[in-house]
């Protein structure tokens, strides 16, 4: 399982990128460097680009940007309404994909994962889903996705994702897991560029939800903001780092909290996003651990080089044989040169 | 490989702790508790002790302290020279055994590899190895553990251990790791209770070495510590964090450093042990990640704890026919309950 043992002579693993909005954008950058993966396949809404020596993402981004979609791309672009499975058809050695989609609606996701177990292909499909209820249907496809061959790891993006992973790292040390807070933070200039996010942020402070976050007036939120010095505090939001921590057995989902704190008014963090770990060890003492990514580091790299270390290592199970599903919590991943 | 699908079904895993010291003794307290794992099997020096019903920490650890061996256990306990071999003799069906072992000489705990691998029993193996050159002993018999169907889990404890596992998933953020700091903080009332292990540090300084530091007069290390104000600074250790994230693909091994502060006058931690991971994510932006642990948990929580989800991790490795040499920046390790 050993990344480097004989580099000279692996073929570069082939990955195909679904959804080419801003994640897959960026995780078309991150792969550009790889030497050990060759990015071969990329879908969109209307289309989708396939070349087995490599797609290029400036040229991609170019196009989709310019013209909606990868499928007005020369010579390997194709246009359709049935990218997904068009592509699958076109393309069937393909090695793994990182599922960049929107998970819109919630059951998308796991649409996509029965699309790809109806069309026979076989390989490693990796999301980076954020929603508990998201993930557990993923789970109720664990038996389907193991007799189609398919090695699927839910959950590997950031939070949850890296975060849960070194979550569960951390919980090695203690007998008894109490709790596990998982914050982030998010500093931006200045709302009025995001305005939808800013939106689903307000969704989930206590006393909101989605549709009454959607239909305030931008004066309201101005109001809200005004309120509160700029300052959004978001708590116990729907976060699958705790489902897949039950799942591991670390700790039961109840006591896995997910917050953040977005500065609205200023592009510095106003915190660390970390992960903090407490419970108490063999000898009876208190104590947490703590995880703690540095602040110059973007979502997307965050993101992504987790959703790519997972691809790779749930290569290595499916090529060993391992299939059905897995989550951030319970595999190791690799590092990709 | 999730711990939590069937809890109700399965029998408990038999382990067995080889060598009944400091770190064998609070193995056998970690394990006390558990459900999902027996301790069966103990060796020391001068025997050793076997029972598939399982053994007693209390009583081990009372009859060790007062005897010498745990070998003079009523009913349970043999004496022998050779107790490794003796209790693999005895008992051919642990499921995998905690090396906690003093590595002395440095080879040691390569030949007792050896000593599995030639007695024909197939398990799992997992140690809390320190040294670069323990480490790299024990990747030259890959292969023979492969052959032995022995899946074998190296530099399993806290560091190499938690924290290289916790550097390899850091590093997944970033597109080229640039450095990684391991630093650990020890702070003790009264150097005269650690006389041996406050010589160990001090080997570790600038312009001295084992011998020197052995040679030294307790008024000399006095004047040493009075120079510092009571507090040593160690810096490049030969630990084995560097070998094993260079062979995970991570990094090359001199980019690794471990060291520490430890104070020789003040129990309470000069600094949090931890890990730091410094790179350049894929947008070539500089940032660190940092994991700490909490200053409570002791060096026999943060070894042990880890060694036995390796262990477990191991197992189930094992269970799917896959052997040879793992460490632990490649597998994640699954909680014990």
């Amino acid at each position: 399982m050993s990344a480097n043992q004989s580099p000279a002579v692996k073929a570069p693993l082939r990955v195909g990128v679904l959804g080419f909005g801003g994640l897959g954008q960026a995780a078309s950058r991150v792969l550009a460097p790889k030497g050990e993966m060759r990015w071969v396949a990329v879908a969109d809404r209307h289309g989708y680009a396939y070349d087995r020596n490599g797609l290029d993402a400036d040229r991609c981004i170019a196009t989709y940007v310019d013209r909606g979609s990868v499928g007005h791309l020369d010579t390997h672009g194709v246009l359709s309404d049935e990218s997904i499975g068009d592509l699958l058809d076109r393309a069937p050695d393909v090695d793994g994909y990182f599922l960049a989609l929107p998970n819109l609606p919630n059951t998308f996701m796991a649409s996509v994962a029965r699309q790809f177990i109806e069309s026979g292909w076989k390989g490693v499909l990796v999301d980076a889903l954020k929603r508990t209820s998201a993930v557990e249907q993923l789970l109720d496809l664990q038996n389907e996705l193991q007799e189609a061959g398919i090695t699927y790891m839910s959950g590997c993006g950031a939070t949850p994702g890296l975060l849960t992973a070194a979550a569960a790292l951390a919980a090695q040390s203690y007998a008894e897991i109490h709790r596990v807070e998982i914050t982030f933070g998010v500093g931006i200039a200045n709302w009025e560029s995001y305005r939808a996010t800013i939106r689903e942020d307000i969704a989930h402070m206590p006393g909101y939800d989605v549709d009454k976050a959607r239909a305030m007036t931008d004066a309201e939120v101005e109001a809200l903001l005004d309120r509160t010095n700029g300052i959004l505090k978001l708590e116990n939001m729907e976060h699958a780092d705790d489902i897949m921590l039950e799942r591991a057995g670390i700790v039961s989902r109840d006591r896995v909290t997910v917050g953040g704190i977005v500065d609205t008014r200023n592009p510095k963090k106003p915190l660390s996003t970390n992960v903090r770990v407490t419970g108490r060890t063999f000898e009876g003492k208190m104590s947490s651990h703590t995880f703690t990514l540095g602040d110059e580091t973007s979502m997307a790299a965050n993101v992504c080089g987790p959703a790519f270390g997972y691809l790779k290592a749930g290569i290595a199970l499916h090529r060993r044989g391992i299939h059905g599903l897995f989550t951030a919590a319970e595999v190791m991943p690799q590092f990709v040169r």
